[in-house]
């Protein structure tokens, strides 16, 4: 989904930066798109690499892909140091606390915005809604403050605490429609690229949220 | 969920059974439904009932409201006693291991057809995806043989393992379309009722599955 989401909702992804990510899991999804012709991913931790390929070698496939360039270093400062240059980016971080925080602040979400492309979208693993409400909100305003449209988006992960994780999606322009995905994929295409949760219903669906939240967003 | 997802699918609904629910919570939401006239409640264990009075008297208050008549007794006697009697039937139920597995087959989703009026639809806990796919796929085969419109729903409860939990309607009338509600409420009408989770988009929503689960109901 964090791959999924933004991707078609983007015209015409080409260029694609993932900060973080070190599984290989997103790099993997992300180069099943066929508009997409380069991947930039910048991982913080050389040891998650490491682990994922001995233990992971399903997702962590993704990072040999063609299609991948992979660094080690510091997503925060290497987003900062590029401009104009990609069409998504996703940052597929751990949670706000320690080495990740600077990945849900003003200034982050301010770099991406001069890293994108006109039109470029922006989609971050943002928490769940039963027990990081308050710091969604915080993200969400921060990310406001950059881009125009701003949706939040949930989808099932039953290993994580509470059940869900949530996606904070940002586009420069302000057209966007979240919730209506641009690029649709049969059902037979689907299948090619082995997807086994993501399809346009399940796109549209993972922005209807409970009432309560819809009041606490007011987006 | 469990009380809204019937009724909001129910033309009229008057009458309603509850069967297990003893902690009240179904009752004060079914109560909440300007239509319904009369619940009957039949629970198990009058342990159950005793203890949510004790500690959760924001959810033990549904059971005395003067539209339900509680009874402690076997849900699954019960049902198969009444004919032709109740236009919806919501089963909140334990999981399918000991005491409430009957209430999981076949001769029980028989006897609530019978129990049923002409157009009468049924709600039943009915486990998660992520953890019950197998028992899942066996309780709507169950329901398939009685109700010629079946559906499985989800909702979102962090509190349950995997943090998802489920739902299997079936209705009499083949035209009854689950996915859209036939009574819709507006933002007022879902306030007064305090409403925090349901509104007809999530009514909508809660129906969109994984592609892996669809391609195991295919229903």
């Amino acid at each position: 989904m964090i791959s999924f989401l933004p991707l078609c909702s983007h015209p015409n992804p080409k260029s694609v930066l993932i900060v973080g990510g070190g599984d290989g899991g997103v790099a993997r999804e992300v180069a099943k798109f066929s508009s997409v012709e380069k991947i930039i991913q910048i991982e913080i931790d050389e040891k998650v690499i490491e682990i994922s390929k001995t233990f992971l070698p399903f997702m962590a496939k993704g990072l040999t892909n063609s299609k991948v360039n992979l660094y080690v270093g510091n997503g925060y400062e290497f987003v900062k140091q590029h401009t104009n240059e990609f069409d998504v980016i996703i940052t597929d971080s751990c949670d706000p606390i320690g080495p990740a925080i600077s990945l849900f602040q003003q200034h982050y979400f301010s770099s991406m915005k001069k890293a994108l492309k006109p039109g470029g979208i922006i989609c971050s693993q943002a928490g769940t809604i039963w027990s990081n409400l308050d710091h969604i909100k915080k993200t969400l305003y921060h990310c406001k403050a950059s881009f125009p449209k701003v949706k939040y988006g949930i989808s099932c992960v039953p290993s994580y605490p509470t059940g869900q994780i949530g996606y904070i999606l940002g586009s420069l322009d302000p057209e966007t429609n979240f919730q209506e995905p641009v690029t649709l994929f049969t059902d037979d295409e689907l299948n090619k690229m082995g997807l086994l949760y993501y399809s346009d219903k399940i796109h549209r669906a993972c922005f209807e949220l409970p009432r309560f939240i819809e009041k606490e967003f007011l987006i």
